[in-house]
Parts: structure tokens; C-alpha cells; sequence
């Protein structure tokens, strides 16, 4: 009987010691979950050099954790520099519910972006689900095909004006637009403001 | 005797129940410190918002955790744009051991740094200590006034070849000089060359 409940006492033990092990890592995983902010990038090759690294540098020095997401894996080139950027995670390979914000750089990239069912459909679902959603210059161009701009007050790089208009959105000419969810700049020399309404809407 | 035998070997499973759950909590804490490498960015007051920024966002893009460090905690503004950033730590608070490798950017910061006795002797000991030490623009002036730049080869903005030359070294005109642990760059067109230096010296 004592060799049976010993025998017992030393399987709880162990059953504790392997679930105890688990619960401190699991707490680490929370932790990491519930107390960092997550910000996802979205590039393409062409991507604009500053509008994707400033932010990102912006957000790091302020405990936010970035990720570069793409249409897949690996190094894409800047439009305007020899600065490459490392897309960590396919759209594929994400969800929704992996951020809390999504930024959309500008350059060359959103106009390859924008022919990507699935990328649109993940900046699309990523808008509507109500988390900040941010673009800056061409970075509006996915939003367009996304079909979500008709009625919102905006901004972007001139030449994406005439389009935004088409689309029902309500152009301004400030270097951010806030508008509910939906963060909007026009072009480098903005991106303090852009970064920084960014980091406001977390 | 089997109830001491019972009880030891309960004991030894509480033990390593507890033990357990340290190792599991130091294996994170030791893979954080192992795995990750850890690079700090030297600021104050008047930085210049592009190269501290830029090298930060491709670095943290690569895995790499990036601190601001700098004379005080707190925020500090950049001399070119509205771009501020936090200093995490002060100087006092850190250590040559807490990182891999150290950059100081340009701007008017430097001209403030370099009268910071106890910034001039982290810079110091961080270069002598034989990690990478990467300066851009007017960084280097702070590895002038540490007294370490007499023979080495490095480059930097043109408004200070002369007091480079002054110190003893050797003044290059191109995007990134590395010599030894050092790496220079000249101006914010250098940025990509110097962060992907930087990153390729860890």
C-alpha cells in the first residue's frame, strides 16, 4: 500500500516536473504574445528603401516587434538604393491575427503586389478586420484593388491622386491621414508623421 | 524505510520540478543571449534620423536586437527632420559585454558626445575590445577624441578629412572603409554598404 502511494507520488511528481517545465516556457510564448506589439511590413521587389526601413527602425526603438512579410520567402531589391530587404514570412504563411498593424511601403513594389490575388486579399481582410492599416506613397495602390478606399478620407503620392479619386476616396494633400483604421502618407520627407501616427494607433 | 525511501523520492522529484522549470526559463534567457546577436546604436540630441534608422530597421530585418543607447534615457530629437528617438539605456547602464558590435551615427550629435567623458571612454573601450565599430558622417569624430583613429584607414563626411588627417589616419574617399574592427562610411547614399558592413562583421 506505502510502495503503491509512493509510487503514485513519484509519477505526480514527475507528471509536475515535466508540466512544470511547459507552463514556463508557455508563460514566455504569452508574455511575448500578450505584451509585444506585432507590426507587419509588406514588400515586394522595387520596394521604396526608407519607407519600409524608418518605420521599421522607428517601431524597433520602441518595443514593437516588425515583421517583414511578402509574396514569399527571401531578399527583394529596392527601387531607389542597393538596400535589399529579407522577407521573412510568406502571406501565406500568416494571418490576420498574427498583427496588430500592417504597413504598406511604397516604391516600384505595390504595382507588382496589387496582381497578387492573395496578397490583396490578406491587405484586404487585414483592413476590414478594423487593426490600423497604414500606406505611404504607391503603398494606396493595394488598398484600390482591394477594393476598400470608396468613401475614405486619404492621402498618397501625387500621381496615385487621380486613381484614389476614381476609387471614391476623399484626397488631401497632408503628410498623414488618419481615417478610422486607415493611415495614409504621401512620401518620404512624411514619414516621421507617418511612422509616429503608426505607433499612436497600437 | 521504504516511507524514507517514498519520501526522498518525492523530494527529488520536487527538486527537479523546480529545477525544471529554472532550466526551462535559463534555456530561453541563454538562447536570447547566444543566438541573438545584439548591436548598439550610440545618440543624442541632433542625430541624424537616416543613419540611425536605417541601419536599425536592416538589422532588426536580419534578426539582429538593436539598442539605443546614449548619455541619458529619454528622447532625443534629430537635427534634419521632427524624427526622434529613445534612448533605452544610458551609458552608465551598459557594458562592452552587452553587445557584438557598437555604431555611431552622424548629425550634430558627435560634437555633443565627444564632450561626454564617459561616452568617449564606452566608444573607447568598445573599439579596443575588438569588435566591429561602425561610424558614418561625423560618427568618427567620437573615435577622434577617444584617441583610437592614428594609422587606421577609414573614411567619413568631407568636413572631417582634415581633423581625421590631423589624428593620424589615413582618409579614403569611398562608400565604406573596413579596417580591422572599424567600418566608416561618408554620408546617408553610403547607408546601405555601411549597415550591410556592419551586419556582415558579426
Amino acid at each position: 500500500m506505502k510502495l503503491k502511494k509512493c509510487f503514485l507520488s513519484v509519477i505526480s511528481a514527475a507528471i509536475l516536473f515535466f508540466a512544470g517545465c511547459k507552463t514556463a516556457e508557455e508563460r514566455v510564448v504569452v508574455l511575448e504574445k500578450e505584451d509585444v506589439k506585432r507590426v507587419a511590413v509588406l514588400v515586394g521587389e522595387g520596394f521604396h528603401d526608407g519607407e519600409a526601413y524608418m518605420p521599421m527602425g522607428f517601431l524597433a526603438n520602441r518595443g514593437i516587434k516588425v515583421t517583414v512579410i511578402g509574396p514569399e520567402r527571401g531578399e527583394v531589391k529596392a527601387y531607389n538604393s542597393d538596400f535589399t530587404i529579407k522577407i521573412e514570412k510568406a502571406v501565406s504563411e500568416v494571418s490576420v491575427d498574427d498583427f496588430d498593424a500592417l504597413i504598406l511601403p511604397g516604391g516600384h513594389a505595390p504595382s507588382v503586389l496589387r496582381d497578387i490575388d492573395e496578397v490583396v486579399a490578406f491587405a484586404r481582410d487585414f483592413y476590414k478586420s478594423g487593426k490600423p492599416t497604414a500606406a505611404i506613397c504607391h503603398g494606396p495602390q493595394i488598398l484600390i484593388t482591394a477594393g476598400v478606399m470608396e468613401g475614405k478620407s486619404c492621402t498618397a503620392v501625387g500621381s496615385v491622386e487621380d486613381e484614389l479619386v476614381a476609387a471614391g476616396a476623399n484626397f488631401l494633400d497632408q503628410s498623414v491621414v488618419v481615417d478610422g483604421n486607415l493611415i495614409t502618407s504621401r512620401v518620404p520627407r512624411d514619414l516621421n508623421d507617418f511612422s509616429r501616427a503608426i505607433y499612436d494607433a497600437l
